[in-house]
């Protein structure tokens, strides 16, 4: 099968111009397919203060009401997405720009109302990822910039998690494609030891897993991360990257940065 | 050679939901190829007060300075965007919403300074329309969302008006496409008397204009659309319709709405 790298970087990439022009020609330099997801970093926030609307979090997650969602879509699709465009553009690397409303790509639903109501944040629909638009797509060899967003298939955008779109795409992909998802954060992967910056585990599978955590080497950041990337291994992927943004290129052609996970 | 259809919706049918939507159901309903191109409306300049981003027009553009540049981008690509592709999906119109940055389809020029400093705003360079990349959806029977917003292949987006947009990619892609240009507006079509609404001319030929305008008989605001027609038409469009965005319909299957041009 064709390679196929899905890769998602946060706003630590988004929010500083340098990093990502030096991000973004990594990207362009990926000779294979490609989707890159991005978050939403800290514009949002600013933008959200000017217009009025507060920042709600619960439990680490934004709660969306009706004007935020508008904000989101304004900020993520919009303004951060198009930047991202228009700057591989600039490299030759002729991308398009979507939300999951785009040819229908990523629908979702409404979070249920338990106790909490998180307003118009949506759980990925996996059985309704709209793989032949993406393949269409992919085929032409057009580069994927995915925004954070999705829609409900009743009209209504509406906000999810990045991690959750790079990890729904690669697994719904992985039939067709052989893929690697990577993770692109602010550690230069998963560490054996906490304090020290560079004592990246290399190689990372189920029973090490086990002897990681047996031997409580593992900080708790880290937990959800590796239990997501085993996740998407579990559903088709074929192997999930942890690694720095600056890393991009190495972690791409070869195994010599970052922690893989298979 | 097989029709498309490049559809240019104004504000006035953007800023009314209901009147959107019903328009949005006729859009749907063509089956055939087609873009739609949209203006902003009005939400562009209420979140630009908002965020104390005056609107400044000079002869009915509006100067986009690098805070309106970023209004716009966010507002009519990502915001108005996104409100129609969501809702054309809804009615099982899978739609790919774009800016000209995206998969490099429309490349302009900032508009150089000379009495006026417009700012970024974008003439559209003709030769570098992205037609293989256009085609390339249009093949996969993606309908194509447009939003007035252009890129200048340096990383900057610009501001593009929406008539221009349309009409660019009608001349575009008349090589390939039997192309009908269709810009709705607030009239039933170009009227014989200003006075009276019913009173639509049908059909404008070159002589039936000469005539016309000898006669006298056209109101001011009309002729620079007329104008844009014909130049279109001499450009390589079949035939141009100017009418209401109520008769989209059956303006598309016949032409027994509107003024055709051709």
């Amino acid at each position: 099968m064709e390679q196929l790298f899905v890769i998602k970087i946060g706003g630590n990439v988004i929010d500083d111009e340098e990093n990502l022009a030096a991000f973004l020609q990594d990207f362009t330099s990926i000779n294979a397919k490609k989707i890159l997801v991005h978050g939403g970093g800290k514009i949002a926030t600013k933008i959200g203060e000017q217009l009025g609307i507060a920042s709600n979090y619960v439990n680490g997650r934004r709660i969306t009401d009706e004007a935020t969602i508008d904000l989101v879509t304004m900020v993520y699709g919009g303004l951060v997405n198009k930047k991202i465009v228009a700057k591989l553009q600039s490299m030759q690397c002729h991308a398009i720009g979507l939300t999951g409303a785009d040819a229908n790509i990523i629908t979702a639903v409404k979070r249920p109302v338990k106790e909490i109501d998180y307003g118009f944040v949506g759980d990925v629909v996996k059985e309704k990822i709209g793989v032949k638009n993406l393949e269409a797509l992919l085929v032409n060899n057009f580069p994927l910039v995915v925004a954070p967003l999705t829609h409900d298939g009743n009209g209504q955008m509406l906000n999810t998690n990045a991690d959750t779109v790079a990890s729904s795409l690669a697994v719904a992909l992985s039939a067709s494609y052989n893929v690697r998802l990577i993770y692109c954060f602010e550690k230069k992967g998963v560490l054996e030891n906490i304090g020290d910056d560079d004592s990246v585990i290399t190689l990372i599978t189920k029973e090490k897993y086990q002897q990681l955590l047996h031997e409580k080497k593992l900080f708790d950041g880290i937990l959800p991360k590796i239990d997501n990337a085993f996740e998407a291994i579990n559903s088709g992927v074929k192997e999930v990257l942890i690694g720095h943004a600056n890393d991009l290129l190495q972690n791409v052609t070869a195994n010599t940065k970052g922690t893989l996970i298979k």
